[in-house]
């Protein structure tokens, strides 16, 4: 990690700098796989997925009776936390409808707005090293509440061709309609041009690696909406001296252990919690069962001791951060001087994971700066006006 | 105008297809600015503006006294039409805001969702054929209701290099911050990447030509937010036999003359309205100022006769209209099938010139078939939560 203490207002684009991705070649690829998708469909589709996933999936929707029983292998414990999960957001969600409005704006003319579902979404939950079921959840459930129509899912398939029975459990209980194991930008490209087994789709939600964020730009470019651009994930931390170093170097790690290219940055205008914070991610990242992949992501990270508040404030605004805790008695109040932040948790409770999972607010966060012009999703990103 | 006479609906997507835009020449045109306004800054959006708009601008910055003075060169009678448009856009961007959310979704945990203005936002107005300074009121007096800190104005200097003065009546009646004449593409990257006199912005918002709307996605695609992807405007209406075929042929021209790739769709289960509004098109297109540019929008346009007000109902939802207007008695009622659309105009006296201009509902719409996921402007186009 690196530490700047007292950085000058000069020094800040170096700050707030992300870890910098994009590649041509990434760019080329999914350009091939869309032309290649929308000439041979399904059969693409597939040929992809021998080539980046090395399974052959002739028929790769999964069925009723595998998404029906799908909950069998899983604890009881699990099914109650997905439960209670499911139960939050869609309490949280709900909450976000807004009324028909109708006024009269002038003498005889009246005036209306009317919440619309989106007829046909398509969700992409990402495979890789830990199944996401969470994911599953925080698009689905709103999904359901607008009342769109069709809600696809793609997800790729492990090696031996299934998908972990903790996304089908999520997916049935939360009621998407047609479940596919095709993942990456193939899974993108048939849910933007539909093929024969795949649904096109209005709009595609969902995180995902590289290939699958440079295929919702292509789609995007060709008419098809997306939640936001996405990138690597992050948190940014303002603490003052009545926070827990403890915990808030576990905010940070629990971000960091997201991936290699996560960002955590932590701002505090006390040094000696920058050195408490500093010591406990040593001794806590050692106990990490993903303590290299947290340990990489703490490269592209800092430490930073600002004069104040406002400054950490300043700060944050300017870094536009993903997830901002603000670990500190005042959070309440400094809250409201953030302009910039796609979820903001406040006080010394409330933990970033606590947002990942099942406190109820969504976790599709706009990263990568995107917070200065877009919202996390909402209710709002399956319907239109 | 072609006419298609109850079309099975294998025809209806070659009904529902719209002009055809885009070109790899516009692409590539677009980016050399893009890279050259990156690096050179002013300079660069100096010589396009030379270069494209054949006027040297060392200053491209309209100042106070410009502002100030420009409503002198207008009519009393049109700033009061400003005025009374700007109140009923007001009236109905105001009514759109949404309270602060607070729920407690698990004992103990308060979620909670803000409405937050995106700090700079910049606009583009067009230059071309016409002022649009409806387009200044349709985007600034909701950035303004939004609280947006900065509101950033652009558009093209005429052949004199001066701007028209309705134009800049409207921006300093609506609180924009700064106003540029800087057109087409360099203007959208100088307030994508930011120059020493143009100040970078967090979303762009307005429509423009095809080298605007293509400059829009590339910003996009570099991590500026816009307001939707923009195609050529377009009506489609439903009508029946309770419709005046004069209003709904002035609706259909009304439109036809926005631009040579407008597109005008009627649907229609009465022979007798069809033959009708044909013969209104006729004879009301003769006496258009705007005749040429009308008439070349109608090659691209279609008279359908359909079965029945469900088989109009549906195909209008497969074409996702920018502007829809159902002339018919019962046009609240059809409108609660419609699904997908910009804007919907209910009944023989709304027609689409009203939500254009005065009504108060925005004129920034999708197009393109992008009503089937994204919504008009609103309030909340200036906002995150």
């Amino acid at each position: 990690m690196k530490i700047y203490r007292n950085p000058e207002k000069s020094e800040w684009p170096v700050i707030t700098e992300r870890p910098n991705p994009g590649s041509d070649e990434i760019s080329s690829t999914v350009r091939e796989v869309f032309d290649e998708v929308r000439l041979r469909g399904d059969e693409a589709v597939r040929d992809f997925t021998l080539k980046f996933d090395g399974v052959d999936m002739p028929d790769p929707e999964i069925r009723e009776k595998e998404l029906a029983s799908a909950g069998d292998a899983l604890t009881a414990e699990l099914r109650n936390a997905i439960g209670i999960a499911k139960a939050n957001i869609a309490r949280f969600h709900e909450a976000q409808r807004t009324p028909d409005l109708e006024i009269e704006t002038f003498p005889g003319i009246v005036c209306g707005r009317r919440q619309v579902p989106i007829q046909k979404v398509g969700i992409y939950v990402p495979g890789g090293t830990a199944p996401l079921f969470s994911t599953v959840l925080m698009l689905a459930v709103p999904a359901l509440l607008a009342g769109c129509d069709e809600i696809v899912l793609c997800t790729p398939p492990g090696p031996t061709g299934r998908v972990d029975p903790a996304i089908l459990y999520a997916a049935r209980e939360c009621g998407v309609t047609r479940v596919f194991r095709v993942g990456g930008s193939q899974a993108v490209a048939a849910m933007a041009f539909g093929t024969s087994a795949i649904p096109r789709v209005d709009k595609i939600f969902g995180p995902g690696n590289r290939f699958v964020t440079e295929a919702k730009m292509i789609a995007a470019a060709r008419g098809v909406a997306i939640d936001m651009p996405a990138g690597p994930s992050e948190v940014l931390v303002i603490a003052d001296d009545t926070c827990d170093p403890a915990f808030v170097a576990a905010d940070l790690l629990s971000q960091a252990e997201h991936g290699a290219d996560s960002q955590v940055i932590l701002l505090t205008d006390s040094p000696a919690v920058l050195a408490a914070v500093e010591k406990e991610i040593d001794s806590q990242l050692a106990r990490l069962p993903r303590k290299e992949i947290a340990a990489a992501a703490l490269e592209n990270s800092r430490l930073v001791l600002v004069r104040d508040t406002a400054e950490a404030v300043s700060l944050a605004n300017e870094y536009a951060a993903e997830h901002l805790v603000i670990a500190s008695d005042e959070a309440e109040s400094i809250s409201h001087r953030i302009v910039n932040a796609g979820s903001v948790f406040l006080g010394h409770f409330a933990c970033e994971s606590a947002g990942d999972y099942a406190s109820g607010t969504n976790h599709t966060l706009p990263t990568g700066g995107f917070a200065r012009a877009f919202s996390g999703v909402s209710l709002d990103s399956f319907c239109k006006h």
